[in-house]
């Protein structure tokens, strides 16, 4: 299962990505608000419990001084992959990337591209799939599918063109 | 009481001058070492026990991804004081400053200048200062010495350079 | 009583929410326009005499070269929050958060979020509760209202994506 | 087992981290120099064959204009961990971390801390522990160890400062 | 001939300029979808049989981490020019810039400002006038062309201003 | 006479250049530590003052949050040239010339490059010269003997390669 | 007089501030397009017959890879105002400050703010009136106007919020 | 023939490596100091007369500031690479790097990694190639050293690891 969690619900269409990628796998998630800032104790209680729960991979959004991730990933050994979001507050998207990238040593976040919530479903459906061979084949079929659209891509393109 | 921490021992040369800044107003504090991201359950303990021992502003430093000021923000309603450390792993100190600065609304933390231990020192009594007269008195001497050392500097240039 | 100043009205809807944030807390404040760059001499004065007028914190707002909070700072011995503002002719906000920062030793100035007036409401009544035991009442309420809001993010978000 | 490579033998230094923690943890390495600017067509096969070479996660560190750690997930459906290498080419390392982490949708690359591959390596096997059980005990040891040091070093830096 | 591939049919409308280029100057060119990340075994194939298609410059646009440009020219002896590209995932820009330029030493890709496909295709003419004097009598001609242009905005602005 | 301040004598070495510029035209000069956020009121009086003590153009240096440069600026009708200074507390020099450069409308600051106070020394000049013609004649003296010394290199780069 | 140029007429609605400064003071001016990239012969013309056309100050605008301010310097004695304009191929108005500012030893420019016309303007009448009595009047006038403006808002802001 | 210049004799350690390659691949090449600021003429002279001495492909290295590379292009069709310089007054390479690289349309520079001369030689060889079959070759045998040299990293690195 993996565990997406964000700050404030208004990160959710920022984070609805991951969810459709777990539904488009076929893997099982939940979702949760849970804030570093505003629940620190409830944030620390969701890592601490995550594994037990069943959550394998935890993704986890967040912007500006964003502690989100690297606060869950200090209080669980699962995986957590981290989005920055670019928040109306944030001063470019670099306050979310730099708090969520630069962990120290112990402690690592998997961090993705600003905003990248699809990437980060992605990422975290290759992390089950080390062991699932059923979930590897779909990844091979995503990666297919990824081609075959640049191909139409390149089509329509050159038609257009000429 | 002030309340010192920091997120390793190897922080301590850079907060060394908020000690300092205690010793020469006279003001009691403590320091410790608290890490948010391998001690989490320390690290909020430690701010929400901190009122009920007596601490009346924490000062907290970390760099990188400093997660230290800002989680300890979330478990307390003593002002907390944030200073950014140019860590050895830090990016020219971008990531310090503004995971420290940049907490959205709810939970403050008053950040100063990266490696400022010392004005983070001076800020803490300013705060005490409110309610206590003999430091007030202190600070305005402090203010009027930072005058003098001008008068000196002014004084000794001139002489260098006629 | 907190002292809100800005350098333009300008920036009077940035600095709102530390006004409100005041009649929440139910905290008397002035406001007044004073401009570093325009006003030096009343900026002074006005820093002078703060204390005197029963003035215990000062928050200060400005943009671009942003020397305001700094100033201000210069000429008293009380707290002095800054807020950066992203006004129209910032370069991103960076100029304005660099500028009220990146204060040197002896004179510091706490300084909030881009943009985060309500944060510097939040600290300056925080520094009032270090010696005031109702404040402090107040600020408990205020965090533990902030976890019921998560709360009810939480419930909200579960129950529209099942 | 782990795959690391890196673009050139000097970024060994860096990564030798990374080596260090599987050796720790028990868990197969391999390691190779492979260039995404100098040996394209070597890099593709690298990451075509991988995962029937029976490797699990990759770990691939780059500096400056960093395309290998991207162009290695381009090429596999394992997961890919992504170390900015802050090269005597690089301008502060801004251009490593962005060209690793920006990766456009449906490539993931994990992205980790300037120079961190320290935290590479336990991401790793913090991948590879959520199917295996004995790992999943040897990173709770590894985070109970953390703790620890910080006890010592808090102890340490009490008894020097009394 | 002039080689123009992009990353996706999004970065079109941003390299249409180019196109528009190789047209006015009468100079033969392909175009097609490429994407290093998407498609990386076409990408090599592209770079591995543009020459002896009787392709002489490659431009190639990209955004975010932005690997195609160099990687192309890691498998072709052709001067290959890179386009940054401002899409919607990038930050400001930088990463575009920044995984363009920083090639390292033995590759490189003659990078152009932000979005600038109309110098990428000046640039390309400019390459194969190296040779081709009819291109160069030309480009002479399309520079006293600049020239005029800005003496009519003279003439112009004067007008309206007196 | 041109009046040249910064904030503290560890500033000479840096505005060193601007005082030997003024040696090398023969104009008049006067040196003195001014700090803007030690000595606020020293500071508002050298600005006001200045005119009448015969100061014609005002050379100010800081590093930081430099405010000395525009705070200067709003208590002068004279016009103030800022050297960012690139001090040990400095952020790479971006707070020094933000925090110079950035003023608002109706308080101009003509800022130089970082550290150089060899350029404000020069463009001092330039201010004076404009009613002065030999300071003219020194300053096409001073162009010759730029374009001379390149022609030197020339000769001496070419000798040593040949 | 001042010559006031830009690099094409798009930039015009920038620098008319300029112009209205010069009106405001009754100061003659001239207004050109004049473009380093584009003329650069007339470009070079224009610096060396500016001082025998009368001009005394040179206001020049300019964006992106910003030539023109630092151009003209090279080629005149005048002093030279550069005004970093955010055009559209601008990086955030990075490129367009940094080109203008970091001018080499020997050759200043005098830069303000980003799009601060206004300033530029009003810096080539400070630099007028080092010797000009009359000019010196409207200068103290018009300073003297910003602290009443400042002061109706503080009347008007007092009474909105009472 | 390559023409490479440089606005100092400063920058003759970084363009060195320009030089090498030249000699590398049997290609005539001459050299000169030729300063964008203090030798306006000399510079424009350089440009415009270039094409008729036997220059091909010029190759221009500067820091700061650096217009040397923009302003060449602006009087000459030959293709021009722009070399940006980390000189000592550079704020980091940034300055460097925007300056050369972004410039307007119309005016292509093409501009390679900070201080990557050795890329500015490889890719004006690529130009010359495009006419050249010898040069083609050489730039074959060329990529292939560099496949070899990373073969032989490999087998080390293995060899030393094992």
């Amino acid at each position: 299962m993996v565990g997406i969690i964000m700050g404030s619900s208004s990160d959710l269409s920022v984070m609805q990505d991951a969810i459709e990628i777990c539904k488009e796998f076929g893997v099982a998630y939940e979702v949760d608000i849970v804030s570093a800032h505003r629940t620190p104790v409830k944030m620390l209680q969701y890592a601490q419990t995550a594994k037990d729960r069943g959550v394998q991979v935890i993704i986890a959004g967040a912007g500006g001084a964003a502690h989100l991730p690297g606060m869950v990933a200090s209080a669980t050994i699962l995986p957590v992959i981290g989005v920055p979001v670019k928040s109306s507050n944030s001063i470019d998207g670099w306050d979310s990337v730099l708090s969520i990238l630069q962990m120290p040593n112990g402690v690592p976040v998997a961090t993705v591209a600003l905003n990248a919530s699809k990437n980060a479903g992605i990422l975290a459906i290759q992390m089950l799939a080390i062991s699932d061979q059923a979930l590897s084949q779909k990844l091979l079929a995503y990666k297919q599918d990824l081609i075959e659209k640049v191909a139409e891509m390149s089509q329509k393109t050159k038609s257009n063109l000429s």
